[in-house]
């Protein structure tokens, strides 16, 4: 038996393809009828070969659907629920999923536990086929599934709940960013605009969201009450403090090693690169804005191997060692804190202002597109082209 | 009117001189009769001339003493008082101050606030004299005195609240340190020592001290329940993991950017030169050594800028930019926290502590002399000389 | 010297009198011009003779105005600069002050510290005159104010940062509400709507709001998204859980002692006296609308001495002493924290809320009017006169 | 197929007969060979017949032992395993369970959630039978098992770790106790031992025991740096007072809902009845000695309903609504939290220090006796004969 997916053909190539059809193989899976699917920006970073993953993966961990086929052990889930999948796998009973950190499993890794954690379809997470398919397998069911109410209503909505709205709200958390303070997120990606809109829905102050893509700083100012720094414009640093008057409370990366070095360009005269990458250079700008005693939030993705990394990255940065402005950090008395987000932390409470009317992530919603259309829209996506936001497969 | 002082005379020289006998500045000021004041390895930063430090500065930010006068707006403190002065000078009243984050009062500092905080006795903290002399001059006495006990009693233990106690204290409370988990600490100086000691009276599981200093570690073992790693017979990141059978829960930094780098060389086969610095290696063999998910506190001192770090160090590092291991830090989920301690947030417990017999920090001090010795204590101890461990000056 | 203040003239009499004009009687002391100040709920309770406040005593805690002249040992405030005065006093430098517990501060009440805690122009709460005046005298200033930015605008948001919207802030920390829970209010007079407006800051996802006066829960639900439940058409806790299908997550008492009771007059089918106070059947009511494990948090005010309780009123109750449902509190392993608001741990974040413009606490300002209006204003508050919610005074 | 077991058998009785042998009823299933179980005070409610307890039901909830059968769905366990078993049964996967309130498990109690929660052997928490017997079967394996070495090592300390280890521990976190704080503890029963002991593990500075049995209070001394408060020597209040020098930091309530007033029959100079039980009068005194914003933690069992209240006790109080002194507990802006201990966020790190060797609570184990003489043991345990202080039973 088999059904569709999108599958990695190699460096810049999806397709649809025929893929195994998932079946109960423990007692506590359930198998689920895909209703939204999303590609992600992570998925970039294996769509573009700068990872160890190989041809025939299925790609996809953000997705939600209704259970079709119930395990012997599972107890609070019924055929025909809808549910939303954290991109998370998580196994519920070791001690970091215990303790809420369930981006951090220390079973559901077949390698050992290293790294911790499991996501489905993806390089170095485990045997867990993707979810950009018409079906797909959910291990640990009781404890991974989130229940949503039935029917069709705020589906782009609860569609972000598998990832990218968590993994904003996670951005903030890992700040530590309180109700009346100010923050600077690096990145209006769809991370960075949930990160923004977390800190609207929490009552920060003053949200600066820094960006150099017109259309998405544009949707940060309409939906997240956010300041838009184009960091094209200037200094992203300077700018913000001019504007704040000031340091701001809190930081977050939405950005990651691939992060790109303009203002370095802009001291030296030199002529203006805005695609050179510079992987600290994101971390060294927040520590500079953000005030003493204040807290970063990491949630752009760092890699402690980048075998895809172009030429002007050093061997040393290629490993993920960064040049971290580590004595003005001490000095300010800084922290930080980083990772992927431990979505179960957040998820239920965020459905429950979807429910409630009262947050609609799906405003980063660019497209709902046909599962086939998938080879087409991973080209788009990928060429971070105008308009292009977030796209949701409908297989 | 003078009195005696320690005085800086340049690079490892540091002379007893007449200095100014201070005097009532403001209404909220007390002067204090120094009945105890330590040297601490921040000043050997200065007097090894790796500061920007110029000759004539009155050294000394951890002391205690008597209340010799009163300025008219103090109102909770009489002549005659015993009190422990934080090395924190701190207004009270600014946000940072409010809100308990002391080491970076945003008012003391007539630089405009960069750095935040002030010190007594240190360059760049602030004209405020240092301690080690005769007496000395606490403003905003209400607020950052701590008034213990009359008499003498406990004398050798309250002289650690004014720094190093708590500093050690603030590693494990960086590092988010709770009951029943375990810790590794690099480094046995007075600060490693205390963050140790802290660990133990918090009911740490265990506690993996990591020297070369076989008495320090000894003292380890005596007064923490410490496990002592000896980083000369191996590395230890994998001495530690071994004795642990893992990973462990979190980490503390209680060196610094003077840290050297043993187990690179033994990696490499090359001859062992036990004293060549690489600041940032301590930092990385804590992501390495702590688990998915654990926090690491950094209370050795980093700092932007090093002028006079030694040839072997980079152009970068001497300006605070350190080579961190960002991607696994990132991968493991980890965050970390820096900064000097925030005196006032932990001293009026830890005097409880010792008032009830519960906490005897003093099993560090190794040496109380008459202040006259100061400049053979210096010597000695920034020799770190065996059995130097800290040393208590008597005015 | 005198100027024009509120006068207390026995139960359910006030009038404006000529008091002392305030002097610096202390090197931190400022004198304040005041531009606006407020009629407060607790101001009814000495007004309607329900407490020991004796003849003679100027009401008045909610004040903000203008530094007219400043004491000798004042750093960070200068004549003419714009503040808002917290309604507690604090010395900024004992134990509860340092840890930010301003309200309970230690040094302040000359009773020796029983109760902890001061306030302006309020019985029992130390030596201070009330605001209720043309000028009044500020202690430890550089820790009582709060700076505002100079001019006029935002003065009715302004004035609302001396008591209540810290307040009602207060009363969702105490409950531990987070963003996405579902918090139920009792209580819509000025405290109450202040809770209803920060649980909407914070990001909760759905707030009920209880009381019997229609006018006031149009405004909860007009300006803080909430629904309104009215007590006089059904038991709240079943109205509250019908709509929103099950216990909610957190709750918060607005209303304190003089908590009335319909709903057992309800259940007992007797005719229905909305009028009898019952000090205990709020707690007992949030016990049963709260979930297992969730939190209560108590703002409205409870009194050890009830001197003028009505005879409804047992003995006990009159001394403070409540029946509250202990047992259903433990098996639902619930926990509540109560008392004043420490109001500096919120007024800075709260001031910079309102000058971005995301918070308009003004929206329950009802009246502004001369101070000379007073004695006419306290009467219709006091009656809960339709539409009279909140009035400033402006001397 | 049968097993023997400890049946109640009516008030004041128990006997040894035989039970169901357990089965695997679900795949996540295991049996588990009992090694260890303990009589519980809790226990001692249904034996005196003081709840809804029917004959027949199987006592015990305090249990340890080695795996015997494995269900089809259990990952992470094997036959063989030695596994501590927590007393609270929780699925692992409800809002609560996810957020470490394994207390109040909203899925295992069959009445609908009312109350949350489940437990083995006890009446109203769930079809689970009691662990008094030489098998039980324990559901939901994988999250509910605490694995432990291998072996019979630390048999007696481990067996506290099902229940009066964790839920001591519960109480000084219910408390907020922090490191260098003092701290009142009410009753030196097995609970109150285990929560002094854990006061004294996390480095509290004064820990003060209330009890009139010197044997227990003898053990506090001994085991937990206590200083013991024999309320029949005076009332206890007053004599924490006279040896603190004043309130104290926190407190907590061992006791409940069974506790006894001597101070108020000495305040009225009436004859002493000791075993006159007044239900609030803890509280109360908690209340007084605890200081404003302290934090009281409530482990000693509260109940909504006493079918078997002595004639003593008003029938408000017999339905859980006890007389608090909330006026009071309000002025001084204090906060408690109540309920059973989730073992579940403590046992692993409990478990860890006593690896460690640094923990022994076995301390208060007085009886370790064969199964059989359950009938006796339950005799002199409710007679609170001298010397019996925590009995330990081997099947």
């Amino acid at each position: 038996m088999s059904i569709e997916g999108v599958v990695y053909k190699g460096p810049n190539q999806v397709a649809i393809e025929d893929v195994n059809d998932p079946e109960i193989q423990h007692p506590n899976d359930v198998i689920v009828d895909v209703s939204s699917t999303c590609i992600c920006g992570s998925d970039l970073h294996m769509y573009e070969g700068r990872t160890a993953a190989e041809e025939g993966i299925v790609f996809g961990h953000e997705a939600m659907g209704t259970i079709a086929e119930v395990g012997d052990g599972v107890s609070s889930l019924a055929v025909g629920d809808r549910i939303s999948i954290p991109f998370n796998v998580a196994c519920g009973h070791c001690k970091n999923c215990e303790e809420g950190k369930t981006g951090f499993c220390l079973n559901v890794n077949p390698s050992g536990g290293v790294p911790a954690g499991g996501a489905y379809g993806y390089v170095g997470m485990g045997p867990f086929q993707g979810g950009q398919a018409e079906r797909m397998r959910v291990p640990y069911a009781d404890f991974n599934a989130l229940k949503l109410p039935q029917g069709s209503e705020h589906e782009d909505d609860f569609a972000m709940l598998a990832d990218i709205f968590p993994t904003g709200w996670h951005g903030t958390e890992l700040a530590d960013l309180q109700p009346g303070e100010s923050v600077a997120i690096f990145g209006a990606g769809p991370v960075g605009l949930m990160a923004a809109y977390s800190a609207k829905l929490k009552g920060a102050s003053e949200i600066y969201v820094v960006d150099r893509v017109q259309s998405r700083l544009d949707l940060a100012e309409q939906h997240c009450e956010a300041t838009a720094i184009n960091f094209e414009d200037g200094n992203p640093v300077e700018m913000i403090q001019d504007e704040h008057g000031g340091m701001v409370n809190k930081g977050v990366d939405a950005v990651g090693y691939q992060s790109i070095e303009p203002d370095k360009a802009r001291e030296s005269d030199e002529p203006y690169d805005p695609t050179k990458e510079n992987p600290g250079v994101l971390i060294n700008q927040l520590i500079r804005v953000v005030e003493p005693k204040g807290r970063l939030g990491i949630v752009g993705l760092y890699v402690p191997e980048d075998p895809g990394a172009p030429e002007t990255i050093s061997e040393m940065e290629a490993q993920g060692r960064l040049g971290i402005d580590f004595g003005k950090l001490f000095e300010k008395g800084q922290g930080l804190a980083t990772g992927q987000c431990d979505v179960k932390s957040y998820n239920r409470y965020l459905r429950d202002l979807i429910m409630a009317g009262r947050a609609e992530p799906s405003f980063v919603v660019s497209h709902r597109e046909p599962l086939s259309n998938a080879p087409e829209m991973y080209e788009k996506f990928d060429d971070r082209e105008e308009g292009v936001t977030k796209v949701i497969l409908e297989p």
